[in-house]
């Protein structure tokens, strides 16, 4: 019987002990916490930095911008004192927007010369000097395209299905429409179409093009492809269906170029207990060029900075290394996350956990993992600490594109931050400084050095 | 022994079946909480609603105003079908700001003339017809006030203790700060000073006087009380370092005038099994005359008229009576709530539960709860549907000025959005319809539509 009533008191224990840290230590934990977000938020060291930072400009692939911006940022992590600071060389595409970016209604009864506000997608081929005139498919999706595939040949293949604005998460309604842009050219050459334009990926109602990556595959014939704006593609739209045979130019001059050297920017703070065990936090430093980036992924790379500035002025010596990664070229092919794995593989290194910050600067609402199920549960002992900086939970689920590619690491997180606004703002001229919020953005640099902290003190 | 593993499977059967609700119904009621969340996002019945009622202006209690936006109120619900429409009657305070609100630097060496930014608080005398000229006492606190008390006589009292952006709850940072502006008039008089002057209660860095209520105190000697914009309190405060000296002089022609009669505005749908049971969701229609007033509290009022625009247009007959309150004068002294308790004690009215939305137009986040602990429980196995609708938790804590008026409700709930921005906008000239994003507005109707449901369905 006593062991029956040991038994009882153990599973009852799970429930009252697996909640959260001991007294002292939570007592100790919540100060530290307390004293984490009242730093960020009234010497809001993250904003200032991002105020800086997009005043460069948006950080294209291959553009000057993007070379200021990495001495920028070295040159902020040597001013904090950061250990081993350095500049990891990767190769990045270098496809470079052309001056001429147009779309007319060349043949029409009724809207005759009516401008199309367009812009051309990453990679895309430019079209002849003259330009590519030709009557427009509309489609909702690769399958419509396939049964229409009869009408296809030497069409513009408007693709037209809007991001599904009745889903909760605006991630959720991205991953139901970007296929279009990333695969719309390929699908759109494989039964005759002459060039692929797509509607804007955004929840926003307004007309500037969202742009971001499509890609080519070999044996496919490469043809153009460009965004339009929401509000263009709803114009187009009703006046195709009053008058099918319309026809539309377009012209642009964009270009691929041979492959240039940029870097992964790395900082650390060594470990005191454990210097070979790393938590690095990141995001990425290039972006598309519209807007100046602040959102994507500007907030992502000032938070990271942050993180380790955080430490530094509380005089917190983690246990374990913290380290800050501005990843290089996350937009076009992740060769700077690819990169830092082969140093990851090369070297050795230990990485108990990585953090990627690239959902924008909302409020925080929690942390994505990818780990094993006992770490999962120990992280769910982290929630009473992480509440007080707005961390509401931690579930299972993808990081990000670039930490994701270490598979090797303990836990992989991903910082989820309020995702209503940001795809109002993806990719678009709408991404600047001032659609960033003080409040929301340090929250989300508190946030992820709360992790850190509780990581680097814990293990897991 | 048998007994004693059917108490441990219980034990842990707890654990198990305390989540939340039993698959086929865990199914439904997702079912249920994804159509409601996809008619608000997608209809965006509430943002319509909000551009419609922001146009007619703030809703001061005494204007014009607010009588039309009650027209308007009562018309929308006729039109929506809503059982039972009625406007309960009730006095409110009719305080009127003036045409004359000055406030300039009369002796300086330094600064002659220059103006200052200021707004009568809500229920203040008026200066003299010639203004108030005198030297100013700055202080942060009324410990400070009384220590100083010495210099006090016959001068401007500066209270300038900023609300604290270091705390991530921008409701307690206004907690806080704000007693300066309710209290700061009586504890000015209580020692000779002639004018309270307050700083802005507020998170954001510009000069917009923040304003709202103050009271005096039978026996104190009424003094008038305006707020003045931030940068120009730090202004003011900057030069009264150099220039102890100073005088400022003001003038203001506000008038308090006899109460006049507005009205709650409340429909019904009413219960098809337990009629009698009330379930009613509310925010306040009364506003100060800043801005349009879209966040406080044009949001909470039409997400409460929303929520029963989702069970008509979505033909969920719900078990108890849903019903929607929009109550009169929250802003100065809610006798709008008053006159609702009044009415629930003379009809006998049982409320199962009453949700109060007045925190803004954010994502949501959580709802807070008075209720038992049975009850409370209870509501957590609500958690893994209202989820679906960015409801991370309920917690234990107040509900809200009006709805908290109804006591014998088996359950007060506020609704909580995220309040990282409410602060920049509330009761000042940022309090526009610009400020309110549709998809977090909407979010906001849901959550409150769905809690609404699951109470129906399940009661506490």
């Amino acid at each position: 019987m006593k062991k029956i009533y040991t038994l009882i008191l153990f599973l009852l224990s799970i429930n009252l002990f697996a909640q959260t840290f001991e007294p002292a230590k939570l007592k100790l934990y919540s100060k530290i916490a307390d004293s984490i977000s009242r730093y960020c938020l009234t010497e809001q060291a993250g904003y200032k930095m991002l105020a800086e930072l997009s005043k460069i400009g948006p950080r294209m692939n291959g553009s000057e911008n993007l070379e200021k911006a990495i001495e920028w940022a070295k040159a902020k992590m040597q001013s904090f004192g950061f250990d081993n600071i350095i500049l990891q060389p990767v190769y990045i595409p270098n496809w470079k927007r052309g001056n001429i970016e147009e779309a007319i209604i060349s043949k029409s009864k009724y809207h005759q010369k009516r401008k199309l506000r367009i812009a051309a997608l990453g990679n895309s081929i430019p079209t002849d000097k003259n330009g590519i005139e030709a009557e427009v498919l509309e489609v909702k999706s690769f399958e419509e395209l396939r049964q229409q595939k009869d009408k296809a040949q030497g069409k513009i293949i408007f693709f037209n299905r809007p991001l599904d604005i009745g889903l909760v998460n605006t991630f959720e309604g991205y991953g139901g429409a970007v296929g279009q842009r990333s695969q719309g050219a390929v699908e759109a050459a494989k039964i005759g179409g002459v060039f692929a334009l797509v509607r804007s990926v955004t929840t926003k109602n307004d007309n500037v093009p969202h742009v971001g990556t499509m890609h080519y595959e070999e044996n496919i014939q490469k043809i153009p492809s460009a965004a339009i704006g929401s509000l263009d593609a709803d114009f187009l739209s009703e006046a195709l269906k009053k008058e099918p045979n319309l026809k539309i130019k377009i012209r642009m001059n964009c270009s691929q170029n041979p492959d240039v050297i940029s870097y992964n920017v790395i900082g650390d703070i060594k470990g005191v207990e454990h210097p070979d065990e790393i938590i690095a936090v990141g995001g990425h430093f290039d972006s598309w060029d519209q807007g100046d980036a602040s959102n994507d992924d500007g907030a992502g790379c000032v938070q990271s900075i942050e993180v380790l500035k955080i430490f530094k002025d509380l005089n917190l010596k983690p246990k374990r290394t913290i380290r800050c990664i501005l990843f290089a070229n996350e937009e076009n092919g992740i060769s700077g996350a690819l990169g830092y794995k082969a140093l990851t593989d090369s070297l050795h290194l230990n990485h108990l956990a990585l953090i990627e910050a690239d959902r924008g600067a909302g409020t925080p609402r929690g942390f994505y993992v990818t780990t094993d199920s006992v770490s999962f549960n120990k992280l769910q002992n982290f929630l009473p600490i992480l509440n007080r900086v707005k961390i509401d939970w931690v579930r299972k689920g993808g990081s990000g594109a670039d930490v994701g590619q270490i598979r090797n690491a303990k836990a992989l997180f991903g910082y989820a931050s309020d995702e209503q606004r940001y795809m109002d703002y993806h990719h678009s001229a709408n991404d600047v400084f001032e659609n960033v919020h003080p409040r929301e953005l340090e929250l989300g640099s508190a946030a992820m050095a709360l992790l850190t902290y509780l990581l680097s003190e814990e293990g897991l």
